[in-house]
This record gives structure tokens, sequence and C-alpha cells, in this order.
């Protein structure tokens, strides 16, 4: 019969992997695995140790529910979501760079007209802005219809799923670029805020020595039949925590200025009164590979 | 400003673990953090199988509960958990060896006199064992009063935590070697059995073409002041499991043999009818540290 020791183990479990039908699983498995128990091997990890990591991986899924998403948060502060964005999205000429997607995303968001306002209700105190600019494809020509899904915090820092006092999907909208591939919405300037710590990985930072800020950005996944889609935020330049983002999503192709405007007649056109803000952010789309490969 | 990207993001994240507080923590989460990048770069991990991985893992946590530890499971099935007890257990000569601890340990067993059945209640149809043997030290010499937690599934392959019909803590129990560093109990033979497979365990169980079944065995905590406590099980000799234990937990010195005993006087001492089975099984336990160091 076996014997198994910790000089035979990752062996049998290999060797047990080794027949998974699917062969892409088998391979991802196979080094999961081999980095797993390399990294037990390389801290000779203690048996309460291993403890801990168990009960917190439990913890971090006991703490998801429909709007939190703490393996995600995990994923994100440890770098590993960057990670996973770089590997599957090197950047094509002209293309604007994806970052995190994050977990405050919201399906279903209401279809404003271009030119509109994501505030529902009362926004909160802060900073009226008119945000806008062009999608264009690897071409430079401009992309007709591409929707906008936007998302951000209200001034307060939070997410209208964390906030109960917020209106129903307050700050998020999707709108289309119109046919010279223009968009334009009006919002509040996005804030830096704390990713949520009342969590194993709000400890884990703490344990870290590290702060769980992120720097003011408003999140968009831009897409059109033939493109690629883009997961991506703009940035307001400026930001304290640029430098230090809690979940590593900065890329500095990303930021953008939010500038004061006096100008009367954009002001006349959008509803505003001057002065308000001004952000201007152009966004590229690659080619779908498909269409790539058909041209 | 930073610009974030799968070229320095791993850098990144390592410099901010740099600043943990406590040096072992660094050390840990520094060689968990550089093999799980390798990992994703190894495989040229894809955003959706990233996403399977969050979803499992949320899965994995939300599937336990006060009697189900489903992460304890996952580190089993990836042979984990028997790593680990490797690295913390180098075998002290004359000790038995440990294996995995599992998941169905429940405290507080009731405490049974020496020689006393741990079923209570109706058993269910399984076949009479008395079980029994010698605790003793490294230098061969009889521990008595050394504590003995056993726990076991019912002959129908459920621990009492898994099955309603079962009464509280059937087929668990805790006794005290005698003076001579004797112990005995009645119990049923244990029998092979399927780990839980309604989870993501299960699954994946299932994607790796393996299957779910441990050899027959009793689970025993054995522990003495002044020794190093053995965490353990003894095995049924010849279960057609003993080769491939889904938990990689078979130690070939575990293994007992449980044969028909048709002996009349140890059957009255014991309560018994012939012919029932016999299973005998010595225990070592090493020094403790602490008891080492100071000889």
């Amino acid at each position: 019969m076996k014997n198994f020791t910790q000089d035979n183990v990752t062996e049998a479990i290999l060797d047990r992997i080794s027949s998974s039908k699917d062969p892409r699983f088998r391979e991802v498995m196979t080094s999961l695995v081999t980095h797993l128990h390399a990294f037990a091997r390389d801290v000779d990890l203690r048996e309460g140790e291993w403890f801990e990591g168990i009960k917190f991986l439990t913890e971090t899924g006991q703490k998801c529910d429909d709007v939190r998403q703490e393996f995600i948060l995990l994923s994100d502060t440890l770098g590993l979501s960057m990670l996973v964005v770089g590997l599957n999205h090197p950047k094509p000429t002209g293309a604007t760079e994806p970052t995190v997607f994050g977990q405050f995303f919201r399906d279903g968001a209401p279809d404003i007209k271009n030119g509109d306002s994501i505030v529902r209700g009362d926004g909160g105190k802060g900073e009226v802005t008119l945000m806008r600019g062009r999608v264009t494809g690897p071409d430079g020509k401009p992309i007709a219809g591409a929707l906008l899904d936007i998302w951000q915090t209200a001034p307060n820092g939070l997410y209208e799923t964390q906030d109960e006092n917020q209106a129903d999907y307050n700050f998020r909208g999707r709108l289309r670029s119109d046919k010279d591939g223009y968009y334009a919405f009006v919002t509040m300037k996005p804030v830096s805020y704390s990713i949520p710590t009342d969590g194993p990985v709000g400890r884990m930072l703490k344990a870290m020595n590290r702060h769980s800020m992120r720097p003011a950005h408003v999140h968009f996944v831009v897409s059109h039949p033939g493109f690629e889609p883009v997961t991506t935020h703009v940035f307001a330049s400026g930001d304290e925590y640029l430098d230090s983002d809690a979940v590593f999503g900065v890329r500095s192709s990303l930021v953008a200025d939010f500038k004061p405007c006096s100008d009367e007649a954009l002001a006349k056109k959008y509803g505003l009164k001057t002065p308000f803000l001004l952000a201007e952010y152009d966004f590229g789309l690659a080619l779908s590979q498909k269409q790539r490969a058909a041209e």
C-alpha cells in the first residue's frame, strides 16, 4: 500500500491531476498545486499558520454577498488582478489601457441620453463635473454608437450599493457615443476612498502596514461590436493616492485633469451653472481578434 | 505617478508587503505572493479562468458551516494537509506517525471508561470490534493515563454530524490508558466512505477524474503531558482504497488487521458475543520539545 509522506505527496497529487480530462484544466491545476506545495516547503509552513490560512479563506468566502466580493478584493490587493489584466491585454497601439474591474460593477445600469447626468436624486456635496471625449478605432476614425457603461462613488466615497441613503443606481449609467464618436455626461468629481476594511482583507492590509485608499476614479467599460471591449478607469490628476493605489490599478495614460470651466455656452448646453469642472478623456478601441483575423 | 503593469506589479506588491510589522508574516506572504504571481504567469492565466477561481473559492467558503469545512477538504484533496503534517512532524524514533486531522473532529466527546463502547444507541449494521493496544513513550515504557480522543464513521459511512439519524456523539469518545498503558474500547469496524462531494471540492475531483473515497479508518488524538500529542488514524488492512486515499492520509505504519476472534474470556470481559473482530494497535509518543530540552 501507499505510504504518503512529505517526500512523495507532491508527486502523488500531480499524478492524480494527470487524469484530468480537460488538458487546460490539467495544465492550470498542475502549476497551481506545484506552486502551492513549493510555497509550503519554502516557508516550512507551521500547522498553526496553515489553520490561520484556512480560517482566513473561509471568512473571505463568507464575507461575500450580492454586493460584496471579498475574494476579488483579495486578488486586487495582492496585485493578482492587475497582473491578470496585463497578461490578458497586451496593449494594441492606440487602444485605451485596461485596469482592474473591481467589485462594485452592477449590471443593468439605466440607459441615459448622451449628455445627461448619472446623478440620481441628491448627489451629495460634490463638485459638478462635465465629462466628455471621443471614442475612436485604431485608425483614429470615430466609433459611433459605442456603449459606455459608467460607475463611480458618490462624493461621500461610497458606491450606491454600499450606501442605503443613495438612490438606486446613483452614479451609474449607460450611454452611447454620437455619430462622430463623441460622448458626454454630467456627474460629480470622483473622490479618493477606502476599499472596505471590515473584513479579512482589511486585517491583512493592516498587518502589512498598508493603507486601504484608492485614488479618485470613474469606471468605464467601453464596447462596440467588432472591437475589443475595454474595462478601465479614468483617474483624477493630482490625487494623493495615485502613487500608492491599494489595488495597483493606476496607469499614467488613464489620468485626466478635472479643470474649472466657465464656458457659458457649454454650461447652458448641459444645464449647468458656471463654474463647473470639465474632464476630457478620449477612448481608443482595438479591433476584436475576429475582426483582425478577417482583415 | 505610478504606471502599474504586468512587468512591475509583482515588484510593487512585494515592496508593499515589506512594510509588514511581523517578520514571519512578511516571510510567509512574500513567498505566497511570489508563487501566486508566478503561477498566473506560468499558465498565462485568462480572465475567465481567474473569475472561475474567484467563484470557486467564494463557494468553498460559503459551503463551510459548523459541521462542514470545505477549505480543509480542499487542502486535504490537494495533498497540502499531508505535506504540512510531514513538515511539522519529522518522525521521532518509536513515535506513531501522524496523518491528516480531517474536518470531522468534534470537541467535547463523552469520557468513557477504558473498555467501554463508543457506540451510542443503535450503531447500525456493522461488525462489532474490540480495539485495543498500549501507549508507550520513546523508551518503550508504558504511559499511564494517556488521553485517547477517538472518532469514526458509523457503518453507513457517515459521521454523526453528517447524519441526523445518529445519536449525538455516536462513534466518538475519550478514554485514558490504564496504569500499564493499555487501552481498549468497543466499536464497529470502520468502513471506506466518500468525502462530501456536493460542493466545489466534489466538482474539482470529478474534473480531475478522481474518486472521492477514503479507506476505512478510526481517528485518534493521543496525548499526555510531557509528550508530543499525535493526531493520526488507524486504517483497516485489506481496504481497497489504501492505495488511493482521496486525501493522501495513508501511512503503512498506521494499518492494523481487524481479525475474527472467538476468545470467550475476552468476549465476556467486554460484554461481546463471539465471534467479534479484534484490532490491535500500539501508540508511541515522543517527548515534548520542552521535555526533550530539559533532558
